[in-house]
């Protein structure tokens, strides 16, 4: 069996903490069992680890968060890079296509996709042994986790299961996705189930579907026509229209904690950050900013702070943020992780951006220029070795160094390096950036 | 008449926005008939202005608010420094020995004492003349406004009036600080006042108490003298000792605006700032970050944010505020209005602080050297004539400045002058300064 994982997600429904970049399953609200914070994608991973020691997992994601992917997940990930966001068929497809072409695997194996953002306990992963046995066996051409639900909600999709085909399988009569509550209810009465979003089927057969959508050579001819597939999601292309399918229940913990409600149940404390209540009753806090949030006298609240933003939030009503933040004007993301550390933009102005720049031990920044601004970076702390235009030297705290636009800058950290950077300039984008060989090398971390 | 207008107040009651140097008087969270932004003092200044021409003011504070004075009443007004914070009578008293000694004004003057952030309409200030009469043709020695009352609350001191003297103005029976709810009622019922904090009598009065507490023998001397003074409030030193009060009683709009529920019912919007929200009821907001608040689903609620921190409050609950401020670790203001522009701080690290400078066109922050602080400043934008150590060169945009610990500077906006300050130390204080004569001479404003 091999493992594909989908990370994406526009983390809008978690909004101050997660964005575009910093979707929510690399959000450390967690914690493991040692206490320490933890994310969804580093719980998962861990729980799929410790089920299965040697297996192969994949992710598919996009260029934004492969950062955060190896921050998260480590180096022993397969990366599948979407050229662009399609909907779950094309990257389960783009996938698949990868196992079979570039890392050969068998067309007989089992896949399981799974999302990367699923809050369960360990029987749940358990459970995809039953999936494969299913799937090796040819009981059903696809094999699905369906979760007992514990409400009557219209958040999620719901799976009827048929007769019974094994000890702990069903054949999956049909799907209603999203009914209105009083319906969910009487659906739950006869026995339905939450699609948890994992399917498991042979590496053949999602491969054969593709190549009837789409003639393709390989893995390189399929990315670079990837634009070629339609924007429809797995369910719809593949599990809605598959006569053979099999259900395997699933009975404990699981949410997709895709609202701040969901997510309340599952934070290990109430606040967090710098914080201080008095009477309140029933706030959840967490705060990632420097500067304290007293909560006095409140009442079934969320709040949270990032440098993205501030959300005060009844919990119920929590669930309608996303409109609400579609509805923000278009924003730089002011937080972000990278490979070599983490930024925060402290500052804008119409013609500046300030940012503080933590890089960690070893890692460095890729040689680099850009066009529409200076930067004047001061080592606030820390040492470094610092590259303009091709000239190395060792830099220290209180040190200022100044880039003009044009000019190929790298800086790598000899220990834990702060910058603040500022810069000047009137385009000042991310995307303002033009990668270059490496002058310097980072060290193993 | 002169007026002596007292500005002091911690400014916890309405944290964040307040701290202890931008106190709450200086809040541009009212607006003016034009609809522009104003704050109390501005507010107080203008109707005082408008009911009274010609008034001499003097206004007692403390060298922290003197740029926030000037800032908000101008260059007209004279100011009598506190040596230290030591109550209202202290403060009275000095500002009728400046007056006495160093304006000249005849002892049989009459004096009217005023808060600087009482939000009342014009016919309040228009009492004052009562008050005059009272005081020169000797019918009290001491002349109070009483308010009355809009609700038995145990926030202000009342006031019992007994007799007429005249046909607005009452002898004063009694006073009773601060009852219980009950007493207030009952209080009420028989026709008790609030006391309103405005003392109307002839400057001799107040100089013939004085000199029977300390002989002094001018202003110079009773300031160098200032910690000999007792730490008590006029009220108790002087109104509650004195048999001849009177008391004008006024009707209409008054409000010390001391908690965030009593501003919340003078804010002209109920939101200001980089908001938005949702099926929200009843619920207040300021913002004055840069970063989005959204408020989803909330009631009687309060939320606050700026540099200092995010305030999330149930409305009544609020008054409950200075205490849990109080709380809260020692910190640095993050940001503040200076005679020469504002600053805020927009990160800080165990050894480093990053500033965000405005200086107004015209106008140069003073001649001066750190001895724990290396600064390093980037023009972002503007013009500025920049000195160190005596070394004059004209700065613009994009320009990098390092001033080292000892080194003297000062820098004069040619046109409004942004700049980023990196301050790097491990000792980082606004006390870490010592100034010099000017180098660079300001223009007039």
């Amino acid at each position: 069996m091999q493992i594909i994982m989908l990370s994406g997600g526009s983390g809008k429904r978690l909004w101050p903490l997660s964005n575009d970049i910093r979707s929510k399953q690399f959000l450390k609200i967690l914690v493991d069992e040692y206490g320490n914070p933890q994310s969804m994608a580093q719980r998962v991973y861990g729980q799929i680890c410790e089920a299965y020691p040697q297996i192969n997992i994949t992710v598919a994601t996009n260029i934004s968060q492969v950062d955060s992917i190896r921050s998260h997940m480590g180096e022993n990930v397969n990366i599948v890079l979407e050229p662009e966001r399609r909907d779950t068929f094309p990257a389960i497809a783009l996938s698949c296509a990868f196992l079979a072409y570039e890392k050969n695997v068998d067309y007989n194996e089992t896949i399981a996709v799974l999302p990367v953002d699923s809050y369960t306990e360990h029987g749940f992963f358990d459970k995809l042994k039953s999936l494969d046995k299913i799937i090796s066996s040819d009981d059903a051409n696809l094999a699905l986790i369906g979760i007992k639900p514990s409400l009557a909600t219209s958040k999620y999709g719901y799976i009827i299961p048929g007769k019974k085909i094994s000890k702990d399988a069903s054949e999956v009569l049909q799907f209603v996705e999203k009914p209105e509550e009083d319906i969910a209810l009487s659906l739950i009465e006869q026995g339905a189930l939450w699609n948890g979003g994992v399917f498991v089927f042979k590496l053949k057969y999602v491969i054969d579907i593709l190549r009837r959508k789409l003639a393709f050579s390989d893995f390189n001819d399929l990315r670079n026509r990837y634009n070629e597939l339609d924007r429809i999601s797995f369910d719809y292309m593949v599990v809605e229209r598959e006569q053979r399918v099999a259900v395997v229940p699933y009975q404990g913990t699981w949410s997709d904690i895709g609202t701040w409600r969901t997510l309340a149940d599952e934070m290990p404390y109430n606040v967090s950050g710098y914080t201080k209540t008095e009477k309140t009753v029933n706030t959840y806090i967490v705060n990632e900013l420097e500067i304290p949030i007293i909560a006095l006298g409140t009442k079934d609240l969320v709040i949270a702070a990032s440098p993205d933003g501030i959300l005060v939030s009844d919990l119920v009503e929590s669930s309608q943020l996303k409109p609400v933040v579609d509805n923000l004007e278009d924003t730089r993301p002011m937080f972000e992780e990278r490979r070599w550390g983490e930024y925060t933009v402290i500052a804008k102005t119409n013609n500046s951006l300030v940012k503080q720049l933590l890089l960690y031990k070893g890692k460095a920044i890729s040689y680099q220029t850009h066009i529409h601004r200076d930067e004047i970076w001061v080592i606030v702390s820390g040492y470094g070795e610092f590259v303009l235009d091709g000239e190395v030297k060792r830099v220290k705290e209180g040190d200022t160094l100044r880039i003009n636009r044009g000019q190929k800058h790298s800086i790598k950290a000899i220990s834990d390096l702060l910058i603040t950077e500022v810069q000047i300039g009137t385009i000042l984008s991310e995307d303002d950036i033009e990668r270059y060989p490496d002058f310097i090398t980072e060290e193993a971390s």
